[in-house]
């Protein structure tokens, strides 16, 4: 395996091109906020996210979800097949939280009558503003294109609700990013984390995310910790 | 015609219910911007705002689309159909302006490749926050009755382009209120006004509408009676 191609840093992860059509995804432990404005480093965040991101997209594949998930590549590295990438964020909510307090009249903690799917357009000059199908088209994605985003995004929200219900964790929201692999399919890309969802513990409601960072609730590694451990059911 | 139920004041209008299933809205001349932190009055405004709105009225039932409008009840008061409103704002965009410079890439002034459609919760307390069909659906609204709308919208965006185009005037956005009548049909209501739209010269590209009030760009009452002696042909 040959490097090849411009390796690409961004605010979480390194995308390291390989040559034959995969790239190495290596999460580090660095940790921003608020359109990255809140900034720190958790040594073993990379790795929990790396280990926790293969332990979901492992379920999803059992589920007939098409991920780019290859394999883990040792410690904070995954192997995955590397995609045409859509500048979006597909958000999927089951319960009020972050932004959509203020989009709805409507409590935190309330759960909604069903999934609410939101797209934003991933541009951080512009702030990642929320967009619909029509802003979508403007940009060159087809509404089909967003339809199949959607579709996606639902299913794989049914599968890790459940999955997660069992393990007695709420899966409050989450967000998404898709690419195009060479054949053209539109396969689920980025990470599974909590960097990227909102998790509550079911009894006491306490966040085991990234809230716990944005919004200084204790230690984020204890956090994450304590959720991979109720994934892997390892002590 | 005898009053009765309660007299809504809202920032540019009264809506005043009569026995009949009738309402008169009263148009004010008070100006408000920026979620009503720019305010003042200019005279004659409520006047040329209900004279524009009862033209395009007719222009629109022209073409088939069901509006509210009955009739001019004399200065600046129109008689409508009651109806029970959405709390939606619907925005067609032909041009960039005003907020999609922040939410696409894009300068202000290009012409969109189609247009677009935006949906807006009108709620003061949240500053009236885009939303989507999802959000929609939780306040009680369906997705059926958002395709209605967005369809009826881009009705009407064909139709008024192409009227003020034939004026030399560019229909830049505009934005849109629905309700239901007594017989469940979505109905076109509200205004379609400067205060609601925008309107650019084709050749100068000068603004006649409440652009001129939110970022001063010369006498408010000037712009819109230009407006309304373009499309009344009165001099
Ligand atoms: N399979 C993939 N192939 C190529 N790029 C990917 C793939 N999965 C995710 N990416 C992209 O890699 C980058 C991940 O790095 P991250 O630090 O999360 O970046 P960002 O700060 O842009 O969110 C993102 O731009 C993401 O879209
Ligand atoms: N046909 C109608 N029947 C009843 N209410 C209407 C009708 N058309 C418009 N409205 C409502 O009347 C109010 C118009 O007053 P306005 O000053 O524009 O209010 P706002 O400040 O809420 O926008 C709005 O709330 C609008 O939704
Ligand atoms: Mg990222
Ligand atoms: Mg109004």
């Amino acid at each position: 395996m040959v490097k090849s191609m411009q390796v690409y840093e961004g605010k979480a992860k390194k995308v390291i091109p390989l040559d034959d059509g995969k790239v190495i995804m290596e999460f580090k432990d660095d940790a921003t906020a608020f359109d990255g404005k809140k900034k720190a480093q958790f040594k073993g965040k990379g790795w929990l996210n790396a280990q926790i991101s293969a332990v979901l997209f492992k379920v999803l594949e059992e589920k007939c979800v098409k991920t780019h998930f290859i394999g883990v590549a040792g410690d904070n590295r995954l192997i995955v097949e590397r995609l045409k990438m859509y500048p979006l964020e597909v958000v999927v909510r089951n319960v009020v939280a972050g932004s959509l307090k203020k989009r709805l009249p409507i409590e935190e903690g309330r759960e909604l009558p069903e999934p609410i799917v939101e797209l934003y357009y991933k541009d951080d000059s512009l702030g990642d503003p929320m967009i619909n199908h029509h802003h979508a088209k403007v940009l060159g994605i087809s509404e089909g294109e967003i339809k199949e985003m959607e579709r996606i995004a639902l299913k794989v929200n049914e599968i890790l609700k459940e999955y997660f219900a069992e393990r007695g964790i709420i899966l409050v929201d989450f967000k998404l990013e898709f690419g195009k692999n060479e054949r053209g399919e539109i396969i689920l890309g980025d990470e599974i984390s909590p960097d990227t969802c909102r998790f509550w513990d079911a009894k006491t409601k306490k966040s085991l995310d990234k809230d716990v960072f944005r919004f200084d609730k204790g230690d984020l590694i204890n956090a994450y910790e304590e959720l991979y451990h109720r994934l892997t059911g390892e002590a």
